[in-house]
C-alpha cells in the first residue's frame, strides 16, 4: 500500500534522524525536523512510513463533545480505521498541549491495524498505558483531556503543518530516539543510500574519535582521511 | 453574494465585540474572541462580513519562493481575487509573525475589490503603507518579510483556526477597536438584536454610572432598575 | 482527617486521569487537568487526597532570605507541619519554575507525617534526592534554588490556581504517572462510581480491539456492543 | 483615607517610574515595575495611591456565570464600590489575558468614586471605550470577553502578585507613561523626596547633554559635575 | 566615518524593509528583519548606517549597580562615546524586557553626537521622554529599571545577534516605520539600486491596482506588464 | 591546567547544586542556577570544572554551512581541540532549540580529551548515541538538525550568558542530577567547604526527619539542635 521500495525503507530505518537532516540541508531543505515532539514510548522500533494526515482546528462547544463519535463519519476515528497499514499518522494540533489527540485505544487500534506510527504536536492521554508499547508514538506531551474539549477534527490526508514542518501526504517520515524528520516524497529514494553511507562513514569516524584521533581533517575528512576511510570501508550489512 | 440580511449587517456593526462575546458566552460559546491580534489601521469602520479563508502550512523551499505567484493558481492570490466582496478573509498562519501573509498591494485590491476586511493571525508587511487605510485589517503584528519564507498557502474556503478559534466557512465576523469576534453562522440573525438591546441597556446603566448610581442592583439590573431602564428606553436608531 | 470515604479513594485511586476527566467533562467541567506539571517519583503510588494548599506571591527581597525561616510562623513551614496527614499539599508557584518551592527534607516530612502527596505549579529542589521516593511529588520541573529567592509564601488553605486550574481547600486531586485532575469536592462521591465503571468498559473494549475489533460501534460502544459488554462484564473487583 | 501625605503623593507623581525604581534598586529592591502592563488611556494624570488589591484565581464553569454578579457579595463587583477613593485597584489575573477583568461600566464606577487608578496583569474589555478617559488604566491588553470565562474572583485586600511583582495592601503605586512601580509602604516617604532630586538632577545633566557635554564625569556626575550642578541647582517647584 | 557611499544611503533611505528583506531572499538571505522590536520614536525619519554593536550578558550582583559607571571604562557608556557618528548603536539584550537598555539621557547624547539611530532587542527606560524624539530608537519594549539589574556590558563592536538576527560591525541597518532589516556589509552597495527600482515598479503596480486592474499578470507582472511599466516608467528622484 | 585544588574540587563534587545555590545566595548572588537544561546522561558522574565558553550567534546563509567546517579556523571546532583537560565547555546558544549544538562524535572527542563536561542552553544532536556516556552534557533539549542552519559560531574563551546566567571564563561549574550552578571563580575555595558542612548538617537533619522529628527548630536548627547536630557530627569523609 506504500509507494516506498523495501530498500529505502530498510535504509531509513538505519539512518539517525542526524544523519537524514543533514542531507536534506544539502539539499536546500532546513526546515524538516518536527519541532517540540518527543518520542513517548521507549521500547519502540525506527519508524518509517509515509504520511496519512489528520487536520484538527479549535474545538467549538456546539460541535465537540462525547456524542459526536457516534457514527462513522468522525474524521478523528476515520483516521484510525482508514490510515492505511505502513503509513504513518500525523495529526496537526496547532502545538496545544491542554487536551490529548488519542488515547490508549485509538493507539492499539492502529497498531493493530499495521500502521507504522503516529505523531502529533499536540498531546497523547493515557501516557502510563501507551509509554510500555512497542510502537512508535511521538508527542508533544502527556494530557488526560479528551481532544474534544481543544480540538475539532476536519479533514483527511491534506498538507498539513506538524510542529512547526511542512507534511504533505506521502512525504516520507523517519523517527528514532531524537525525534521526527519529515522527508519530501520524490528525495526519499534518492536520501535514503546517501544517509546510509554518511552514516557508515561517521561510525568509522567515532571509532578513530575514541580511538585518540583529533577533529582536524578527520571530521570532516580531508583526502587523506577519505582514502583511509576508503581502504577501512566494509560492505553494507 | 453574502447570505447574511442588510438589517443584521446594521445591528452587528453598532455592536461592541465585548456584547458580542456575552451573547455567544449566554449560547454556550467561550472561545470565540480571536486571540493576538489587533486593528492595524485606526481609521477603518467597524467590519462585519462572512468568512472566506486561507490557509497557510509552513514553507518548504523548494516549493516556495518568489517565482511561485506566477500565473493563476497560487491559493494566496486566488484568495486576494476570489474572495466575495463583502466577505472576510480569514488567515491561519499558525500565529507565526516573522513573515507577513500580505502586503500593502493585496490589501489595496482586497479594498478596491469591496471587500469587508482581512484578519490574519501572522502578521502583515508594509505596515506604514497599509496603517492609513480606512479599510479592517487585523493581524498579530508588523513584519517585513513576504510570506513564501514562513507560508505555504495550501487552501480556500477550508475551516481554519485564526487565534486559537474556530472559523467555517460563512461563520460571521465582527471587528472593532478591541479585535474581532467570530459568530457562527447559524446564530448571527439571533444574535444581532440580542446585542443590539444589550448595547443600548449598557448605554443607559452608563449614564446612570456617570450620574452617581454605584452599581449593585444597577448592573447587573435588578427588577427595580429594569423598570426604570423600560420606562427611559428609547426606540433603537 | 478527611471527608471522603475510604470507598470513594478507593475507587479513584483505581481510575486513571484520563477517565476523571471525562466524567467532570461530561458534569461540564472542562478545565481540571493541571497543566504544565509532571510526576517526579515514578515509583510513586496513585496519588488520593483532599486539597490543602499553600499560596506563593512574587519574593520581596526585604522580605524572603533564609533568616525568615526561624520560628514557628513562616507559612511554607506552617504547611509542612499542618498539612492533615491523608490530604494533598498543593502549592500556587504561578508556574515559576526558576527555583524550588521545596527540597527533599520538607517532601521527606511530609511523606513521615502522612500527606497523600504534593502538587506544585513551580519547580522542586534535590529531585536527585526526592525522584526515587515511593510518594506523590507533582511539580513544573527542576531547579535547585531555594524558593525564597523566588517565592513569598502568604496563606494557608485558601482558594489558588495550581497550573492554570483553580483549586479550593477541600476538592479532591487524583494523581496517576499522567499527571493531576482536580474534581470540585460535591462531585468526588458521584464521580467515583461513573469513573470505574468507565474504566472497566473502556478494558473491555481494549481487549476487543487487540482481539481485532474495528472501534465503529465498538468506541463509542453501540447498542449491540453495550449488550456483548453486559454479557461480559465481571463484578468491580 | 490615605496614609500617604500630600506632600510626598506631590513629590511621587513628578517623578518618573525609571527614577523610582533606580531609588529602590539602591535599597536593595530590584524587583518593582510591574512587567507586561501598559497604560490604555493616554491622556490619564500620573498615578500616584495606595493599592487596594483583588485577587483573581482560574474560573470554574459551575461557578462562573452572568448570574453570579447578582446581590452584593461578589469579590470583583466589591472591589468597585469599596477600593477606596485616592487608592490604586490592583488585580491579580495571573498574567492572563484571553478574557477582560473588567470592562468600560467598572472603570467609569472607579472613575466616579475617586478611585486612583487601576492595574490588572489581565485584560481590559470595552477598550475603545475607555481609551479616551483621563483616568489611568494599566492592563496586560485588550480582550473583549467578560471577566467570569476566565476569572473566579476570590478576595479583597490580601498580598497578591500582579505582573510578577509582590503587591501588599498599602504599598504604593506610581504609574506613568511607561509603566507602574510598586513601593513597599515604608518605604515611600524616604523615596519620595529622593526621588524628586534625583529628578531634578538629571533635568540638568540633560541640559548639559543638549548643550554638548560627553557623559563621561556627568552622567554619574563627578566631583566636579555635582559642584556646577549645586551651584546652578534651583528651589523645587 | 562611514564606509556608505552617499547615493547608497539615499536609496536605502527610500526604500522600505518589506522591499528590502525581499532584496536579500533572492540573494539566499532568509533572515535578515530583527524580530520583537519595534519603533518607539513615531517620528523619526528612515534610519541607514553602519553597524557599532554592544553585547550585553547576564548580570552579576557584585559586577553590576550603579557604582560601576564611575570613571570612563564601563562598556555601555563608551558605547554612547564612541559610536562614530553616522552609524547605528545595536545592542544585544538576549531579548530580555525586565529592564531598559538606555534611558532618555543616553539617548540624547547619541542622538547629539550625529549616531543614526539605534537599535536593542531589550527594552527603553524613560520612554515618554523618548518617544517624541526625531530620531530613530527601535527596541522590544519599554521598562523602567536601569540596565545593571539586568545586563553587563562585555564588549563593544563585536560580531552580535540581535532579535534572533546575525549583525556583524559594519553591515547596514535600515529602519522605518516597520522594524530592521539587517543587510550584511557586501550586500549594501548592491542592493541599494536594485530594492530603488522594485520600490519604482510597486508604486506603479499600486497605482494600477488603485485603478482597477486585478493582481494577476499585474503582481508579479508579466511580459506585457513589464512592458506597460517601461513605457510609463519616471527617472528615479 | 586549572587553578582548582584537588580539595576544592572534591567537595564541590559532594555537594548538591541546591546546595551551591545557598551558599552564593548567602552572598548576594541570587541567579546562578542555568535555567532550561537538564542532564541528558543519567549515567554522568558529577560535573565540576572550570567554564572555557564558545559564543554562537544566529546562523547566516552565506557563511553557515557544511563547508565551513574545513581546516582549522572555525570556532566550534577549535572549541572541541582547545578546551583544555578538566574544564568544562560552555555554550552560548541563546537558549535556541531547533537544531542542535554539538553531536555524538564530537561529545566523544571532548570525553576522550578529558574535559570535564559540556553545558549549552541549545541543543544536543544524536542524543540516543550520547544518552548512554559516562560524561556530563547538559542541554536545554534534544535536535536532529545539525548546527550551521541555527549557529554561527564567533569566539572562544569570552563572557557569555548561558540559560539566563552569566558565565566568564575561569568560573567554576558545578552539575549534579539537577542541572548546573555557575561559582564566580573568587568563591569557588570559600564556597566548597561551605557547602560540604551544609551538606553534612543537612543530612543528619534529614534522618532526624526520618525518624519523625518535625521541622520547627530542626530545619532551619536553633540552638539546642545545632548543640545536638554538633554532639553527633562526625569527620568529613
Amino acid at each position: 500500500m506504500s509507494g516506498l521500495s523495501e530498500e529505502t525503507k530498510h535504509l531509513l530505518a538505519q539512518a539517525s534522524t542526524a544523519t537524514l537532516t543533514t542531507q536534506l540541508f544539502k539539499r536546500g531543505l532546513r526546515n524538516t525536523f518536527i519541532q517540540g515532539v518527543r518520542r513517548l514510548t521507549p521500547g519502540a522500533p525506527a519508524m518509517v512510513g509515509e504520511a496519512y494526515t489528520l487536520r484538527m482546528i479549535p474545538a467549538r462547544e456546539d460541535l465537540d463533545h462525547p456524542g459526536m463519535f457516534t457514527g462513522q463519519g468522525h474524521p478523528q476515528r476515520r483516521a484510525i480505521e482508514e490510515c492505511p497499514p505502513g503509513k504513518v499518522l500525523v495529526i496537526d494540533c496547532r502545538g496545544k498541549l491542554a487536551g490529548g489527540s488519542l488515547g490508549d485505544i485509538l493507539v492499539a487500534r492502529l497498531m493493530q491495524r499495521g500502521v507504522a506510527g503516529v505523531v502529533t504536536d499536540g498531546a497523547i492521554r493515557d501516557t502510563p498505558q501507551v509509554a510500555p508499547l512497542a510502537f512508535p508514538v511521538y508527542a508533544g506531551g502527556a494530557a488526560a483531556p479528551a481532544s474534544f474539549g481543544l480540538h475539532h477534527a476536519v479533514d483527511l490526508d491534506q498538507p498539513i503543518g506538524c510542529g512547526d514542518v511542512a507534511v504533505f501526504p506521502g512525504d516520507v517520515l523517519v523517527g528514532d530516539g531524537e525525534g521526527v524528520v519529515v522527508i519530501p516524497a520524490h528525495l526519499a529514494e534518492e536520501i535514503a543510500p546517501a544517509a546510509a553511507e554518511q552514516e557508515r562513514m561517521e561510525a568509522w569516524i567515532l571509532e578513530e574519535v575514541k580511538a585518540g584521533q583529533g577533529i582536524f581533517g578527520l571530521y570532516p575528512p580531508d583526502e587523506a582521511t577519505l582514502q583511509r576511510y576508503q581502504a577501512a570501508r566494509k560492505p553494507l550489512s
